[in-house]
């Protein structure tokens, strides 16, 4: 069993997407960011970034791990899916993957604060992480072009670059054009476990999302 | 052998880091980013980002790895050394490679937009992204004051953030009083491979690195 602590954010749904995909048992933990209980002792204890998603593996003494992508492999590597094992495969995924946590993650988020949360509206900034986000999604595009999804068969890379591909719409930035994108984008829509993953956790409403949102700009 | 793409930058010392530490044979190929060599069809080809580092590994029929997040992993796991091989040590140093792939490493590269490259100042901005370094390099102070290293025995998650944090300077952002931080850093610093690594390659001058970065912000 695993200890889900999260909140409805793209990094959030990375854990439970991939939670769903692979069908692990586990108890869902809402974390209330607009609250600040990402900021508690208690919780800082398990990750002292004061950050969500973190799992807590109870089967593994109580393992603790931290980090969207890290989960992600973690997860992977205990279930033997969504990840290759020959180190070639298994390489194209954290490619990725890696592409997804060290840009499309921070790009769309700092796109969010500019164009959502600041109330003072700076253009050249606005504009510099829309473009940069608008550029990202067309290097996605290309790739999607001659494969049907990023690495591969489905894996741990497109789930961690859909759960935040999905949300451009509150980033300000057009996918118009991009069909290789929407294709693969609504692809990952139609599965049933993806879908199940981004619902988790349902508790925390759409309210204290966007306020909540707020406390984690930066990521 | 291993052909190795990269510029003087944090992320490309990352890959010429774990080269050296790792013993590995490899030719250095560098790439004028105030030239745009990252945006050549040829670069594009291996990396459709258009970012270095990049690898070829050229023992297993020419596998590309681009994302220094993934060369670590891959080298590593090509070497077996510096990342463990149980489950929850490889889990405890990718969790470190991915603070520092979705914190340490975009925040201080947007620390150094508004601080160095951008014309216009823009003081929230500045702050904004100071602050947060501070912020992030306090969480690394905090787990260093009871470990030598940031997860076990000196490891990928070491070599990936000290590449960042040694350039504290450059984003405006003390590390004053962080004294774990410190002591970690100088030891670091103290390792040949590693001071060796932060010297490839060492025909791009410091003049075109700094106009070169104009080209590389984002990240």
């Amino acid at each position: 069993m695993i200890d889900l602590y999260t909140a409805a954010t793209p990094n959030g749904w990375k854990a439970s997407v991939a939670l769903e995909e692979m069908e692990l048992d586990y108890t869902v933990h809402g974390v209330n960011l607009m609250k600040g209980e990402q900021k508690t002792a208690e919780f800082l204890a398990m990750n002292p970034n004061g950050r969500i998603p973190v799992i807590v593996d109870k089967s593994e003494g109580d393992h603790v791990v931290f980090e969207s992508g890290a989960i992600m492999l973690y997860l992977a590597e205990k279930t033997g899916k969504f990840l290759p094992t020959d180190a070639k495969g298994r390489s194209q995924v954290m490619q990725w993957v890696m592409f997804q946590m060290g840009g499309v993650g921070p790009m769309m988020g700092q796109a969010n604060v500019f164009h959502r949360y600041l109330e003072e509206k700076i253009p050249i900034a606005i504009d510099r992480y829309q473009n940069e986000v608008r550029r990202l999604f067309t290097v996605l595009d290309g790739r999607l072009e001659d494969n049907e999804y990023l690495a591969g068969d489905y894996s741990i890379a497109d789930m961690a670059n859909w759960c935040w591909v999905r949300t451009y719409e509150w980033s300000g930035v057009s996918i118009e054009g991009l069909d290789n994108l929407t294709r693969w984008k609504n692809s990952i829509e139609a599965r049933p476990a993806a879908r199940r993953g981004v619902e988790v956790p349902n508790k925390i409403d759409k309210e204290a999302l966007i306020k909540g949102a707020k406390n984690v700009v930066t990521r």
